[in-house]
């Protein structure tokens, strides 16, 4: 089936697994249009309190002295890394196999900031105060992130992360929270987003994914490093002449979102324990932690994937397409996020989806 | 006088002697919602219609097999130059000693991509093959500015353009077009875009400015090159999960503003002649190239800025209000820019206008 037909289907739909309901352009626009005081001025090369306002105000959420919006994350976490690697004096940095610096990003923090990755513990497993112990060079800077995305979105207790963050802070290793997806852990953690932030020297966090903004991402920390991040936003292209469309969308997914990622992360568990009782099926983690998980099909992934167009065109509720290959080439992951999408379907209805879907590959 | 006073005499302004007419965030947000096809998907990654079109179309306009919107100049250029260093097989570029990537990204080039800058020619005069020729290190790529922005926007002639370009040519120099302002020479040179940017190896081209877009730029040229400009998009943090909004405005920009450049640079010519008359003024280039110029005021800075700034408050026009030092301590420096704005200004009001400033310095 070529994309256009997929697309086609996706358009048929009025219901959706995963994430939030589908918004085109024109909509997300009109709405920001409909939600700005017309008065507001423009930001100019990161400068204009439309800009810095919303910078102080994550600043604050955060209990970091100072912060940056820049347009990607990956702009800001390779800035922070090339900051502490000059103030600690080597270049090494240490974080998950599946960091996404490692693996998402063509290495641009080796082929534009030389820095050198050290790859710390199993890719599928968390990071542990054992595995960092067991590196033998010097460690610069560390990497942690919170959930760890590409492990079903895994979180380490508090005692194992206050135990992690205790050791490197003895040694004065500078630590740099990627918190990509830092809004979801609040519910396990039950702690302030300051709380969790104030473990680690810096942190970035974004405002699409589960804030439904267009882009964007803030780095916060202490007020030196933010100033000097800003020379090197500017020297990464990412010093624009206007950010407003990104920063307007990150304050209104803010508003709309982040007092709703309880009842998400509910629902991630809800589904999960629904889902766990199709043999085809397996969940990590288990319960999910967050509101997202990893929910591994068993069969053929042509099929799978061909049933859940078939169910989207009988049922109109989006299922997925593209299944991710695993190490079991029985096995075919799915990354579940819980959105506002999500929350409008039953979990014994998602239970009739999946098993409608294993009941086309027999 | 504090910025917010200086901001409630702009708000009083309805008239504004340079560039477009203002607008807010949500002015041009409403814009875009209400011209854009509500069923129009958004891009994600840099893939899909609303973008591969756009980079479709402006690679036509400027005769180049392929063409890559990313966020910034500042990034279009440094990539530009990295991937024709590595090609070349040297890390010298060489530059105007105005060139943006010297004066404007705090050495990005140099701390990011570990290339070398190569002045070349007089900050106060266009960079001239002769000045080429006289350089002593092995030259690995050339960057020319089209116009000259430091210099009040100045061009070379047709000639001296395509003698200069014939021999990098013949020494297999890589050529690189910095655009910026590109769309302001097409009065000038009275050939196409294409015809400009065949010249060059690669051209990169921006968005706002007299396109009045939000951000954004593309670099175009072969496809090879852009392919591998993707690359470093995505390691530069430029690969954004959604440009739509840049994307959007700068097809609007170009659609009000690009058939109206001609006027802009007519009304240019007649700005400078009718200022020209005032012996406080020197004007460079005069006559002007594009629909830029530099004008220079005679008087001491502070006197020159407050009284433009009474004028503001009794004409309801804004002037300016920061000018900019030159070497001649006595000499000020505005840059004009013709804009929408500008056209709603007779002549002989420009000239009242300036008389008025004057008359308040004496």
């Amino acid at each position: 089936m070529d994309k256009a037909e997929i697309e086609s289907i996706i358009q048929s739909c009025s219901r959706f697994l995963t994430r939030h309901h589908r918004r085109t352009p024109q909509q997300v626009l009109s709405e920001l249009a409909a939600t700005t005081d017309p008065r507001l001025e423009d930001d100019r090369y990161g400068q204009g309190e439309i800009i810095s306002n919303f910078e102080t105000s994550i600043a604050g959420l955060l209990g970091k002295e100072a912060a940056v919006f820049m347009p990607s994350g990956t702009m800001c976490q390779q800035i922070a890394l090339r900051i502490w690697a000059e103030r600690r004096g080597t270049n090494n940095v240490a974080f998950h196999p599946t960091c996404h610096l490692e693996i998402h990003e063509h290495q641009g923090y080796r082929h534009l900031h030389n820095l050198h990755g050290i790859l710390v513990g199993s890719p599928y497993r968390l990071l542990t105060l054992a595995d960092l112990q067991a590196v033998a060079e010097p460690l610069g800077t560390a990497l942690i992130e919170l959930p760890q995305r590409e492990i079903g979105g895994q979180l380490p207790s508090w005692e194992e992360l206050t135990a992690l963050l205790a050791w490197t802070r003895e040694r004065t290793i500078p630590t740099h929270l990627d918190g990509a997806r830092l809004w979801e852990c609040q519910p396990f953690y039950q702690r302030s987003y300051a709380e969790i932030a104030a473990l680690f020297d810096s942190v970035y966090v974004s405002f699409y994914k589960i804030l439904d903004g267009i882009a964007g991402s803030i780095l916060a920390g202490p007020a030196d490093v933010i100033a000097e991040a800003r020379i090197w936003q500017r020297r990464h292209g990412g010093n624009l002449v206007h950010l407003y469309p990104y920063v307007l969308s990150a304050q209104r997914g803010l508003e709309k979102h982040l007092g709703r990622i309880p009842d998400y992360c509910a629902k991630a568990r809800e589904v999960a324990a629904t889902l766990a009782q199709l043999p085809q099926i397996e969940i990590v983690p288990d319960p999910p932690q967050t509101n997202m998980m990893h929910v591994f099909l068993r069969g053929e992934a042509d099929r799978l994937n061909a049933a859940a167009l078939t169910v989207a065109q009988e049922t109109g509720t989006w299922l997925f397409y593209d299944l991710a290959p695993t190490p079991l080439p029985n096995y075919h992951k799915l990354e579940f996020t819980v959105g506002e999408a999500t929350l409008d379907l039953a979990n014994d209805e998602i239970f009739d989806l999946f098993a409608r879907l294993f009941s086309k590959c027999e």
